[in-house]
């Protein structure tokens, strides 16, 4: 498989930024990552003006001074914008793509940020019309088990990665403005098929969260699940820590890119197996090269 | 389930603890935990001469000045010290007790540090003969992903809990004795059942290295292996920290406490085919309430 090029981060040495200058920046879904996307936005001053749409959480966000104005609707945010970015969980994102292209300005464009891409990129063939040249599918990697505008940050991306995934259609000067603005936020942008984007992150995001929340939620049924608490030392504590996650959505992600996350659990079940396989006949050779195996990956990380 | 009663920490507001003085330390496995033994024992002045029997490691541990001198056998160390640690791997532990009661000097007395207590009690009652009174199995709930003598630290067991399982037999002056060594190392220390111990720490602590190893030992194992790695996130990296601990040392044991981690595995394994079950057949709403579940949990820890 081979991996979609490393595009030269914009700012670095020797390499004067784009100057972005955009005169409405609307937002829609102003928790982590939209308010962070607000937040990164106002402190490298890319935008004159930034609004968000955001039934839950567009007070909090204004009061915390992420946004300058809230829209009362997604047709009045997409109609108001420059640039739109769509920072919900991915099932809204693809509920909102008609919308935005009903109501998309003539030189406006718009970008997303969401985790799984082959979904949206269905729903945005379907039903974005001409506006589909006009849309950067984008996510971030960048985030966190804090949720809402308060656990908002303008360095949630500063040298983290984006990876774009064009569509058939994608303007390439969009995309490059795509690209600009997302480097703007302090981000490494990427480019990856969509299908390749969903089978990476099918592994090694969307699997392990499954993972975390399963342990957790076993952990928890247990008759000691209160005393467990008290003995739990580094290890479980790292294991588990995106369990604390979004359950929305994660509910969200999971479905949303079910069957590449089906198939890396399949195989995870497969490795899982052999090592209880070997546990359960003593077979000590085969466990410790098999853990030395994982020890090994592991290592490189 | 009840858990046994915390011990108040020696050094504790208001509560000198006792002053101790062992004339010969003698700390057989001189890696990241016998060795931070020695080198906790030396910042707090507790014994008056350190000596250590490790053929891989005990040159090292000289060096780096966390012993005084090197045993030539288990046989020299036992019959020269007043406090005995055995700070190996589990199996090596229970193959030592038979040679330990037999040379232990009549006041002196032992300890360990085995992650799990089972098969180790049986081992002591079955070859300690009259030195089982003498025996204080211990595991303090401390360590880390690298090891040998060059990650030892002084401050490792400082407010961590060391676990002590008293057997039918043991000495209560003794156990006191353990018990205010371990404190005196800067441990909380506190008493559990056998079984009690094992059950709870197969859950908390061997299956999730278990799961561990097998996320990146599955990960390891795809074509994109190697791609893999530059999209991981912090979730990943914390999901498999403990992937990269000592391969030998956990296939131990996970082998010596197989039937409680292999219990514990049962149980994940059905939340997770419910988990899994729920994303296939795109059940959201059980879905998302498996993981809620799992959240309230891991937020208490």
């Amino acid at each position: 498989m081979t991996v979609g090029q490393s595009v030269p981060a914009t700012g670095s040495v020797g390499h004067r930024p784009p100057a972005i200058d955009i005169g409405v920046l609307g937002i829609a879904g102003v928790g982590l990552i939209g308010g962070s996307v607000a937040a990164a936005a106002r402190a490298r001053s890319i935008a004159r003006r930034i609004i968000g749409f955001d039934p839950l959480h567009a007070e909090q966000a204004h009061r915390r001074g992420l946004i300058d104005a809230a829209a009362d609707s997604l047709e009045q945010l997409s109609a108001t914008a420059d640039v739109i970015v769509l920072a919900q969980p991915p099932s809204i994102i693809a509920d909102c793509l008609a919308t935005v292209g009903a109501h998309l300005r003539p030189a406006a464009w718009c970008t997303d940020v969401g985790s799984t891409k082959a979904r949206i990129a269905a729903r945005a063939r379907a039903e974005l019309g001409a506006a589909l040249s006009r849309f950067v599918p984008a996510h971030p990697i960048a985030g966190g088990e804090d949720s809402g505008p308060a656990a908002a940050r303008a360095d949630l991306f500063d040298g983290r990665r984006v990876i774009i995934t064009p569509l058939p259609g994608s303007d390439d000067a969009v995309l490059q403005a795509g690209q600009d603005f997302w480097s703007g936020l302090g981000a490494r942008v990427q480019r990856l098929g969509v299908e390749q984007h969903d089978a990476i992150f099918g592994a090694v995001s969307h699997l392990p969260h499954l993972l975390a929340f399963a342990l957790a939620g076993a952990l928890a049924e247990r008759a000691d699940a209160a005393d467990l608490l008290a003995y739990a030392g580094a290890g479980l504590r790292d294991t588990t820590r995106i369990a604390g996650s979004d359950a929305a959505l994660w509910a969200d992600i999971l479905l949303d890119n079910r069957a590449p996350t089906l198939a890396a659990l399949a195989q995870f079940n497969q490795v899982l197996q052999r090592m209880a396989g070997a546990v359960q006949v003593e077979d000590r050779p085969a466990l410790q090269a098999a853990i030395e195996a994982a020890r090994q990956w592991r290592r490189r990380l």
